[in-house]
């Protein structure tokens, strides 16, 4: 018999842990929030959702601001910040019993690696979400773009997890598919993230459309996805070329987009610099791959984060 | 050429990072130490230590509290708590040069394999110190005991890396060697922190007499190292079970010895509980060896860190 869940835990009640155990839950899935500062109000006010898939409100909504009050689950749903990874060892601890799995839907690289650490290599599936959602409150959300999702093995589990999760996830109005290789859905992922998530920060908090606006700019973002790829490549990850041109043509309809990193960045939150930008740059140097581009970007950005907190 | 370093940085100025990094100052290398609240009061002061291999003062201390103003640098030492890996990104990015390599000192497991994920897996290097210094003011530390360190490969590097360091520390009167095995020596020493320093806590902050004066919690450690070699074993490391006896003995012979747990535990400051328990655990179990006492106390030292930092 393949693995199956009865019960999930969403760690971190962001945008993206709501909106996506907000539809396990509208779905009729027994879902525990573990929630930091938001708890009462998530419990007082249920979950508002606006979606463009179709709004929905949570009126029970079970959540708990410590991990022993959700107990032991079947999955576990990581969906807070990278940023907040080094509390994961306190946090997933009271939540596991012999065969929980753990499904990171976090940015960029190396949280697969963190959860891994903590509680086994078996127990780690990656997830990668496409998705513009913002929070407008601690119990309310606004789902304003996308929604997939790609869900892939990290190192071999129970047969199927992978299947199973996306299945239960399409159950629940998610486009979620499995990936063949995860590390290549990442890398994928990076080739977009890496220059527009880097350029809205270092050309000083601004939307795509502005980035696209320049010529020079649009000049950097090519060379940045073709690092990325060669990056990818030196690891031995297939990715084609062509996703330059599809990348730069899709995130021209995207019209004045704020990337995720740029609203971080503007409302003096924490970027995450590690997944997205410092371990593609170590791994893809680790591997042989020349990066002159990314450096160049990684320093700037530091000169940005620096000056935006003075030490 | 086998691989050498002309200057070092030290991150982080606690007792670990002021001894190891002092001595090789004191021997004449260019030591560049990174501290973050002690900086301006160990460049006002200089560094003070009481040793039992020889007091030592350092007049002119390079100490700076940016990783900037230090600079790349051929070796870095990594030697604050575990508790502050996720600041890593940020300050091992501007101590590097291509060919830099890292060394941590830091207690347990996992780091090798966070130091990797940012900078490259070929860069990395294990120490393991078996020492007991306190740090009596930010400029001044008292070296009580031992003093020995053990330096391993993590993964392939530059080869003589660790022989050449271990060559440079014996020049600092460090009695440091390489082991062959990385991770046997990581294990071995976990034989010992992982039932002293947790049942240090767990009994309520006492010393390691206190432990040993009592037969139900000589049985438990006993439980506890069995446990331990068997999780070494499960993933094919060789440790023998002699081990138990030998550590007993020794630690009957070190009286009335406060753990470094046991001190973060009592005066307050984060334990370093990821890295000596719950990964050890984490690995243990996904090899397949059950840790039922391991699980135990990990379990009860949780009760005892919340209780000490209410939510």
């Amino acid at each position: 018999m393949s693995w199956d869940f009865q019960n999930v835990a969403i760690v971190g009640c962001g945008a993206i842990g709501l909106y996506y155990g907000g539809r396990l839950a509208e779905a009729g899935n027994d879902v525990r929030f573990l929630a930091r500062s938001g708890a009462a109000h998530l419990a007082n006010h249920g979950l508002l959702a606006k979606s463009i898939h179709g709004d929905f409100h949570l009126n029970d909504i079970r959540v708990a601001n410590n991990p022993a009050r959700i107990g032991p689950v079947d999955l576990v749903i990581v969906a807070w910040k990278t940023t907040a990874n080094h509390q994961l060892g306190e946090i997933l601890s009271p939540l596991l019993h012999e065969n929980t799995q753990v499904l990171t839907l976090q940015n960029g690289l190396g949280n697969c690696e963190t959860i891994a650490n903590l509680v086994g290599p078996h127990r780690v599936i990656g997830g990668l979400c496409f998705v513009g959602i913002n929070r407008e409150s601690p119990a309310s959300i606004i789902h304003s773009a996308g929604g997939r999702l790609r869900i892939g093995e990290w190192k071999s589990g129970p047969p199927g997890r992978a299947e199973t999760i996306a299945q239960r996830f399409r159950d629940a109005r998610i486009h979620a598919s499995p990936v063949p290789c995860l590390a290549q859905a990442q890398w994928e992922k990076l080739v977009w993230n890496i220059p527009f998530n880097g350029l809205s920060i270092t050309e000083g908090g601004v939307t795509t459309d502005v980035l696209l606006s320049s010529p020079s700019i649009e000049s950097e973002i090519r060379a940045l996805m073709t690092e990325v790829i060669q990056a990818a490549h030196a690891q031995g990850i297939e990715l084609s070329f062509e996703l330059i041109e599809s990348n730069l043509q899709r995130t021209h309809t995207m019209e004045s987009y704020r990337t995720s990193s740029m609203i971080d960045f503007i409302e003096g939150r924490e970027v995450e610099i590690d997944p997205i930008w410092r371990i593609p740059l170590a791994r893809g140097k680790a591997a042989g791959a020349a990066m002159p581009a990314l450096e160049a970007l990684v320093a700037r950005m530091e000169l940005c984060l620096a000056a935006r907190n003075p030490q």
